[in-house]
């Protein structure tokens, strides 16, 4: 399989982790799931994410549930695996591993203790003694859910100093400008050009693409949404690109919560027949019958304006 | 003036504080911001909010403002005042103050230094013996900006234990399933009844009516969002609201941004006319030319889809 | 081996895991460290905790450190396993591991995500229902950690629902009115009577133990002095305790620093002779020649001093 | 009044501010204050600080606190006011009439809003725009308190482009190694040299001296430890330094807790005749008669150990 490198585009899909309603690794809806995001038109997944319940795997669960993904995909698209771990042995433990079961790249987010730029840089130093030079990464900057909030300068120390950082998972809330002023530097052949690939479940995705992201990593229960909106922006269509987005934008929103957020995102997979089960593991939010009336009642009206636009 | 009581509704604007381009609080652009949101239906106002950049005035000019707008509303429509403060003796003297100036109740967020449940209801306490028994006041459940989660248990005890605690601004995010249990109580009769209006820019209008919210407090610079969708709730029009919100949506998604959100609010509220300069005193951030541009084309996109509802 | 259960007493010393110098899990020293601690006179010891590097080890590293402490002990004092896991899967499976292969109990902390009362005893039923009914645990409060404060209230319910709670670790910085709070529920027959050990690396301990604690579970790299304390306040020596505490205290306070506390306790340690080298797995400080000079200078005067007490 | 520079050196002391029983400001007991502290041989002031109980405070009693000890000291020492204010507004306010009261300079602390060294750094720049170049400022570096982490290359930053940074008051816990990065910094000649004074009620004064350190910032309620050990290394007698430092650490170990801390400070200066009342404002602890047991014990111990060393 190729490696991950700094002309990633397209949609990464953070894919689920499917369970049983009893709680079990569902590998048979693995393959299913697989093949529903595939016919979607992504153009990459992204797996053992912060949002797949990675931390509520053992660790042979995670290998196994990579392996899965890995054969059903057989090399038609690359696949990036998230890695962040309490601890460098246990990350260089999963990082060969999944290398070495064929995935192109993994993915770091820095942790909750690193508080000053100087730490964070020498933080991703140490990812890189950990995983290797020649194992490609994708830095994740995801501050409200990791608390390490990263100026764009760090951004640009990490890219300058670690060659084997070939995209960037930009997910600060919205962090339109930090966006622009890294594309800028980039312009100005200032620093090294990555990929950047956006996340929040796609809620800036239009403003984020007109700012030079190569397409989005998110997992949105449409996947078309965002394939949509980034063909179309390839396109050079921009209000087609915002015709679909607004289409969604009342269910993606919706999905977004922190919260009840996943628990949306997999009834809804399930509704549309990408895995067998809703369930989450515990610790999990219920859906009440008042959530399900909601998404449903969206899911009618996103159907007409969808037919509206065309 | 009337005080506020649990049968507050409808829209409390959460109102701009106008500043000159040099700085200086605009006391002329006061009249006119209220004047504004006045013609937009809103049914109360809620003044020296986070988001009215309270703390950036000193006590002199906070006592300035809130005299010129309550002399311009003169009565129409009631005022909540923000009065948290890091002491006691400072929320007393302002709340002393805005009390005797004609203000309905006072707004009073958790300092980020309660830990526990007992913490918070123990503060609420002393508050209470703060301002006097006589003061209404609301409980600001705002957990991104003060990192204090309340949970329904919690706010029951609140309202059980302290009488004149007669209004929730629920701005969890979006907490629906805490707006649902709340309600629940009180429909069960478990709880004394208080109103509840919600925040986060409007985000989650539709779900919050839905779920009993009394209407809004928030910030939205179209304030005619807000009011359209309460009042479409009100006469029963569900789809009618979702209409409404729905046109509005991805301009208020992007209003709603931390960071720039304030400088965009105050950006449109300049070009409708509602004060005389967009100047935010620092700390803040400027506007770009894409975060104007992006702006003035959901504006112009609105425009068009607010036509096609009619 | 026996369970433990809630007469547990003394000192549960806090050990660390040894590293040879290139970074390696050391057995050898392990064997040797566990000696140490037993020839200084403490009742239990507690492994796999935050000091110990837990997180720096692999799952198969942790496993077979475990068993090496376990055939070393051979059942002379009971063990207790920190099995704290950021999912349950994992705790599931390391807390079966480690109670067949003969320890006594394990010791789980509240991860960072939990913001209220309620999810904290929540959080704490899940637990029992993943290590089972019987296993018996550990509630670790360790607050400056893990952000997570308990309020007596809080700790209280969670004695009360889950019978298998059988020791609190008293964590909190020092949260002596907290101690007492609890010790006087107990007395009036309010609670169920736990065991309470105390950390902080000792620094609090006589107030501790004059307040209720039943001993220490702390690492400090004099264990005579937490032996010393404990067992002069059961033969009612309050000024001998003190004596002993005193003379102790600079070098505790100064092993007691957020950040090169660890490696300043496997400095001692080595220099002891309790384990081979001093190394710590990255990330981790460096002690610089001022370091040493300052903790070999206070373990003089720390010499000279407890001759004077004799 | 001469203006704080960099030659600033000694034991300032954060000074309580004295309230009568009933909650009063205490402006006799601010006399009496004064005189105690200067007795023990303090060679500067800093009032208002956040031990100081300066946010329980209206900007009235603030201004007339300040002016009260400014007239008690009449120039005999420097003071320093703390002034850090939630907007630049108020503290271009208080900062400008506390120097035209005859103040020797401010102390600023970074709010907690403040995510990566950039903003640090511009925050200052803000700061010294808003209290003029003419106004000598301390650098309050407490990230227990404030939640910002300073990195000695941030520091390093204020110091080199704002000259009217004079001093550091370094409170990280214990930052010896950020001390000692600083102070090489200094003997290179790569940073301009400022004063550091340290804080953390002593607790590594010892240490901090032999780093460099100028003295202390801090208030400890027996001003002559601090006093003591900054002249006894000035004078190179580090034993002796030890020998105070360590009679006084029990006590002053206790005092640090937070929570009660403040509450045992000011019942140890009501007990030395300092402050009329122990009174704290609310929110605050009540001290239980187990504290004020344990208090007094250490007291009585202190007495005994300091007649040894004489």
């Amino acid at each position: 399989m190729a490696k991950l490198d700094e002309t990633a585009a397209g949609v990464y899909i953070i894919a689920v982790t499917p369970f049983t309603d009893s709680g079990a690794l569902d590998l048979d809806s693995t393959d299913r799931m697989v093949d529903f995001y595939l016919e979607r038109g992504v153009t990459g997944f992204t797996i053992l994410g912060m949002m797949g319940e990675a931390p509520k795997l053992t660790l042979a669960e995670s290998r196994s549930f990579v392996k899965r993904v890995l054969n059903r995909l057989d090399g038609r698209v690359p696949v990036v695996v998230g890695v962040s771990s309490p601890g460098f042995a246990s990350m260089s433990e999963l990082s060969s591993a999944v290398m070495d079961a064929g995935a192109a790249g993994v993915m770091v987010a820095p942790p909750g203790t690193l508080k000053t730029d100087d730490q964070i840089v020498a933080y991703y130093g140490n990812v890189v003694e950990t995983i290797g030079l020649g194992t490609p990464f994708v830095l994740q900057d995801f501050p409200q859910s990791t608390n390490v909030v990263m100026a764009p300068s760090v951004i640009a120390k990490i890219v300058r100093t670690l060659p084997s950082c070939v995209m960037l998972k930009h997910e600060d809330w919205p962090g339109l400008s930090k966006l622009s002023a890294l594309r800028d530097m980039m312009s100005r052949d200032e620093l090294r050009r990555i990929s950047i690939l956006v996340g929040n479940g796609g809620l800036f995705l239009p403003e984020e693409m007109e700012r030079g992201a190569d397409g989005a990593m998110t997992g949105f229960a449409y996947p078309e949404m965002m394939v949509g909106v980034v063909n179309a922006y390839r396109a050079g269509q921009r209000d087609r690109a915002r015709d679909i987005f607004d289409a969604y934008l009342p269910l993606a929103r919706y999905e977004q919560q922190p919260g009840p957020g996943l628990a949306i995102r997999k009834y809804v997979l399930q509704k549309r027949g990408a895995i067998a089960s809703a369930a989450l593991r515990k610790p999990a939010p219920k859906l009440t019958a008042a959530d399900i009336d909601e998404v449903e009642r969206m899911i009618a009206r996103q159907e007409l304006r969808l037919k509206e636009i065309g």
